[in-house]
């Protein structure tokens, strides 16, 4: 498709939730969410496709209507429906592409399906999940988590945002209904796959042909809440040999995590920190940090963990504080579905083929429907941050590879 | 004196302002300090102490009734009076001794006096200084500052609490007069010697014979406010070689901070820490920092400051990292009387005599009245929390210590 085309309908929604650092600022339930739903709901009915909200929040658009599918009563699972799509919420001060790009691209797939005549067998949706991010309640994939019943309804009512606000009271303030989330194992039936576009989020395409990869897996990735607690005392007056200071700990536990990620071949960060009393002139009392560790496969995700505890364990024994881990989530490695993988690579001119390090709906909803993920090169490599870029001429390209997908998928 | 003696003085403000985690908050004009005050008011009139309240809210006891005083024309100053005391503001749960002791000790040893007969040649009084901590205003030594004029009355009407509440705002609902906050030259020139007793804020003296000390000066400190920029990503798919996370570059110079002051024979702290944009599966952007550190003399700390500096920055530069130090508060090194320290340790039978690395009412006075403080044992060594402690026979022993050098300096 023409990148201007792409350009035209990206520019829609290109002010929604921008803020001043060029970033964007999304957050599920928030106002500018709430315009992005409504401007999805619009793009529905401009193309006379069927808008529903599911129990869980996530929009669907379907081009589903009787007229229009022809259905073939001896294709596999013939009423499973293909869905594609991503979502609209954003880290703080995200990029623009990650999630959006997604459904975008899907509304414009349908749109050259249709230019061609194209006369679909089976349901075709477009999907907008909630707080995939998780960058207002905290607990990522939250919309499809519900949907595929792998979190508890009330625990995620009860998950509160930075300013104390819980999940049912932003949603009850948004005029959606709390009460209604749970487990949608009806829905999650009627899919006969999930096709998720999403831009790429490291730099492996940058410089190469291809404009647009094929998934094979996401890394087995987690979180774990890490305590550092030690004495508060003077800043001033306390002499070194008598401090048990946390912040010490702290502090060589990040230099640890990167070191043995970067041996055993994975990923480990700490971006989030929180410290009491947090006051100039006083010795710490506790450190908390939350350590982001990926990798390429379970045992090497378990070698940097087995080693970050161990070296900070002996740490603290020399500091005289205390350490304490808690996941707060794990994921296993998820392998997408084989055998469409290497159908959708081949459709592609042979596509090349990459892991991700990254979450995604399409992981979640991978364990229940035969699901597969499109990447669109990012030459900057940079996500989550407002650095994060794509060409026209690529997302159109994605847009092509998105509509001939949906094509063989379901046409 | 008594031990016992000590403890009943002691009890009557044991419960004001005790939190439930053992320690105390007692900030300026809040109800506890408002008790405190009411308490001091009655010591003064059970003892026929003239009791007044200067311009900037300090409390004074006077022991200078005219037909008391035995004035020695001949002597130096012959007018000039022997001011003690300390403060009743705590910081956010700290300790019970830090301030109150000194006020407390000063009731008992001009009791001690009298009980043995004194006559004193000069005026002896005993101060309660407020908001020394700056636990409530942000301004440590706030009343001395504003007596000795180093303090702008309207920068200092104006400071606010954490509830936005001005100092202004809070000295008008307690029904003192902010309007007259100001220098108070004429006062500082009437007196001859101030002499602050205070625990110990560290453990030099404990496992000694010494239950006492004499100060010899005050270390030079100062706040740096420690600036670590980087590039927020994203904390999955970003390749370790593609990161600039400014948190390995900060992580490292807690570490550096430590090991500089440890090298120089200084102390150096990190206790408060801010992060954005706070992910955790984000990369940071930038981490704010704050360095405290504190040396016996201004060449060492100057020394770890460079020391910090220059290992900081080549690391910045490994990480591709920026960072920016900018100063907050540096203080240079106080040093006390010369004479009136040598003359207290003396009188004392060789007291201890130590350096201190922590603010006090007595290092603003010392720049206009001839200074000495007291340090009573602390043998958990802990300030600013509620593990700081002295046992009553120490009090006891700094009361007698106390009344000792008044008598010297005053009869």
């Amino acid at each position: 498709m023409d990148a201007g085309e792409f350009r035209r309908l990206w520019n829609e929604i290109a002010p929604i939730g921008r803020a001043e650092t060029g970033g964007y600022v999304r957050f599920s339930w928030t106002e500018a969410d709430l315009a992005l739903r409504a401007w999805f709901q619009a793009q529905s009915e401009r193309r006379g496709l069927r808008c529903e909200e599911d129990r869980n929040g996530n929009l669907y658009a379907w081009w589903d209507a009787e007229k229009e599918l022809v259905v073939d009563p001896d294709a596999p699972h013939p009423e499973g429906a293909i869905l594609t799509g991503s979502h609209f919420d954003s880290v703080p001060h995200g990029g623009a592409y990650d999630g959006p790009l997604g459904i975008v691209a899907a509304f414009l797939a349908v749109d050259q399906l249709r230019a061609d005549g194209a006369k679909p067998k089976r349901p075709i949706g477009i999907a907008a999940f909630t707080e995939e991010e998780g960058g207002r309640f905290g607990v990522p994939c939250l919309g499809s988590r519900l949907m595929a019943g792998v979190i508890e309804p009330n625990r995620a009512r009860a998950l509160t945002d930075p300013g104390g606000i819980t999940l049912a009271e932003a949603m009850s303030a948004a005029g959606a209904a709390p009460d209604l989330l749970g487990p949608d194992p009806e829905r999650l039936e009627r899919l006969a796959a999930f096709i998720e576009l999403h831009i790429e989020q490291g730099r492996a395409l940058d410089g190469g042909e291809s404009a647009v990869a094929v998934a094979s897996a996401i890394w087995p990735h987690g979180r774990w809440r890490v305590t550092f607690t030690g004495e508060a005392d003077h800043a001033g007056t306390t002499r070194l040999p008598d401090r048990r200071d946390p912040m010490l700990t702290f502090a060589f536990a990040v230099l640890a995590a990167r070191k043995e990620a970067r041996l055993a071949g994975g990923v480990a960060t700490v971006g989030r920190v929180e410290v009491e009393p947090n006051a100039t002139n006083a010795i710490a009392a506790t450190v908390t940090a939350w350590l982001d560790a990926r990798a390429p496969d379970d045992a090497v995700l378990s070698e940097i963990l087995t080693g970050f505890e161990s070296k900070v364990s002996e740490r603290a024994g020399r500091d005289g504080t205390s350490v304490r881990i808690v996941p707060e989530s794990e994921t296993p490695i998820v392998d997408f579905d084989a055998a469409l993988r290497d159908r959708i690579a081949a459709l592609l001119g042979g596509a090349p083929v990459l892991p991700t390090a990254a979450g995604h709906d399409a992981g979640v909803l991978s364990a229940h429907v035969p699901t597969a993920m499109l990447f669109v090169r990012n030459p900057t490599g940079v996500s989550h941050a407002p650095g994060e870029a794509a060409s026209d001429d690529d997302c159109a390209a994605g847009v092509d590879a998105l509509a001939a997908v949906l094509r063989d998928l379901a046409c």
